[in-house]
């Protein structure tokens, strides 16, 4: 047993151990708030579901003895104190709001775990060194206000605050009247240099953890994005008596984008491409058709990568048969988590003797706004059939259980620095 | 010069010449019944607009000296008396209704220039050996009732009287309900034994005798055609944190489909093949299409090709790489013309001095349903840019002036007899 080995052995020994069955209790018991029909929940942000779990989420951490502070976008602080109150807290957090239709375990995961956290240091009358502060973001998901993570946003100066709370949902509600009405438009003014590292532990909304059969992902990175849209021209010409010869048919050139999409994101792994979307018109079994919008998402977890697929998308366009125009529409350069936090992570799931494995998140998540502001890192755990924004997301109760003793170990590993 | 161009000519001596610019001021003047934006025509049959210009044709032909009928479905055939009344009638005509938005020229010269050619025999007081019925088709187009061809369909016997009347609009108005609004449900009973021939001169409504400049088509039938529908299942997943590896992208494999499709088409000459309908779920661009719905037109002047194309389809879709369900929904038989009719046309084509050249109709018309009773043939004239069921379909005039003159030399031909 290596001198590291004997080391966090020791650590775990002196620490308390979170508790699964507890953290699977609140995970069912918080879905009420929103249930929906199949199972899952349907809470958007700022309605009065959220308020509820809001409520809930306050309430336990006040009675766990935790300071709690809420800022002009709705974002909730926890912050257990430390025994040094003068050094920088750790953070831990996600969100718990869903999509419509959603699952019980995106985003809430990591506020649960959190609170499991909180709760594992109380009942044992722990201390860490460093303040511990849970986090629930405002608005994640980006249902109800676009865009998608925007308490994270506003805390990290991506988005400016008067700007963001004067959005306004389909119904014309501006983001600051959502906040008034559910009690949650806070006045803390919350430093980020108040805090020296950000964890979040999620679930992966992918299927390479249950494909590998591994238990942890050791979250290095999200991957960039780029969208695109093309809007192909051809010629509308009648089905039956246009010769193939002399046919410009928009939708055999998007045809053969779709395929050329695919087999750039192959040539560029671990990068991937999707056509999700497809327009075409007049959109009449016999009619050649005349014209096709395609919406594009290319990610990788390199500029680089992202530059090499934009590039053979160009060439991709400039081959098929018909006048295309291809318009990047929006991107997100690629995000490297912090190699300390990643290596607690890391250190952590070995430590407990879980199989882990270094992944790159698909998905975009509140740790990518925190990553440009203090140190950063997630924590992966299985996702069922690899299904999330779905109310059949799934995973079980020991898999939820061993992402909370990581995430308590990683956080115990950076209390110690 | 040959035996038989002298007796052409000799034809063309001893008889009248239609009047292109007479029939020209038809076209233009009758465009007025449904006048569109654009120049084009929307005269929905069974409409107000219907009434007004089959009033006029009606008009026209009684002040030429015809007897008028009309049947149950509201077909006008209008009879100019024959030397010998005793022959069976020889039957020219198309259809006045029009597509919403549609042109001046789809179905109207074919009927128009029956008029004229009446109006040519009037003018020289003339008679043919048999007498002359000039036809209106009901409801070609089936855009306001479905099916298309009705009129026609009817007399032939492919479809029952008392149905098609009951058939509704999307408003719920019957087709009998309509006929009597319009004043146009008939109580005659006309046997297709009464005609010895059918000819119909429409537009090509494609790009073949422009390409070539080529002034006269000779239509020797109407391809068969199929209908297919597809329904691809893959597997919904987020667009960015699914690997290629691991997808089963419905829309993939329904751009394989796409371009099996064309390919399929191009390795079966003359037969082509749409892929003119495409419906993807969820079709939101960062979501992994689950399901995508395919529609299918194929058609191919023989019986053999039609069933080769239809087995590569099959074929298609088994390698397609996700599950597909194949359904074919529709089927016409391709028709051939009768031989007899069609060398009249030829030989009237050459006879005038016109390039002509043999061509397969790649849409269907009323003379479809009419070749299983009678002998029938066609005669197309070229479409500008291969454009029609749009208000900018256009045939020059001296184009129409030809296809009249034609439609009358083949007249004579079968007069002749």
């Amino acid at each position: 047993m290596s001198a590291e080995a004997l080391s966090t052995d020791r650590v775990r020994i002196n620490t308390p151990a979170t508790n699964g069955d507890r953290l699977w209790g609140d995970i069912v018991s918080t879905a009420r708030f929103g249930a929906a029909d199949k199972g899952g929940v349907t809470r958007l942000t700022l309605t009065e579901e959220d308020r509820r779990v809001r409520d809930w989420f306050v309430a336990e951490c006040r009675a766990l003895g935790c300071t709690v502070e809420v800022d002009g976008i709705g974002n909730i602080f926890a912050t257990y104190a430390g025994e040094d109150m003068s050094l920088p807290a750790i953070a831990v957090g996600s969100h718990l709001d869903t999509q419509p239709q959603g699952g019980r375990f995106d985003g809430i995961l990591g506020v649960l775990a959190g609170v499991e956290i909180l709760r594992t240091l109380e009942e044992a009358s722990t201390r860490l060194r460093h303040p511990l502060t849970v986090i629930n973001w405002t608005n994640e998901e980006g249902s109800r206000f676009s865009p998608a993570m925007m308490g994270s946003g506003v805390f990290a100066g991506a988005l400016a605050l008067d700007a963001t709370q004067a959005l306004a949902d389909r119904e014309g509600i501006a983001v600051g009247t959502a906040l008034d009405a559910i009690g949650y438009r806070g006045e803390a003014r919350i430093d980020p240099a108040a805090f020296s590292a950000y964890v979040e532990l999620h679930i992966e909304q992918g299927p390479l953890l249950e494909a590998s059969a591994t238990e942890i992902g050791v979250v290095t990175g999200i991957q960039g994005l780029r969208w695109f849209d093309i809007a192909m021209s051809g010629t509308e010409a009648h089905a039956g008596s246009t010769p193939m010869a002399q046919r410009d048919d928009a939708l055999v050139a998007a045809a053969e984008i779709v395929l050329a999409v695919r087999d750039i994101a192959r040539q560029n792994p671990p990068g991937v491409g999707t056509v999700g979307f497809v327009d075409v018109g007049p959109n009449s079994r016999n009619v050649v058709p005349g014209s096709v919008r395609l919406q594009i998402d290319m990610r990788h977890p390199s500029e680089a990568g992202l530059d090499q697929m934009e590039a053979a998308l160009q060439q991709a366009v400039g081959r098929a048969g018909a006048r295309a125009e291809l318009k990047r529409i929006w991107s997100k350069a690629p995000v490297v988590f912090a190699p300390s936090i990643v290596d607690a992570v890391r250190n952590s799931a070995e430590a407990l003797g879980y199989s882990a494995t270094d992944i790159v998140s698909g998905a975009g998540h509140d740790a990518a706004h925190i990553a440009t502001i203090m140190p950063t890192a997630m924590i992966f755990v299985p996702s069922k059939d690899g299904l999330s924004h779905n109310e059949a997301e799934y995973t079980a109760p020991e898999e939820c259980a061993r992402g909370a003793e990581v995430l308590f170990q990683t956080i115990l590993e950076i209390d110690r620095r």
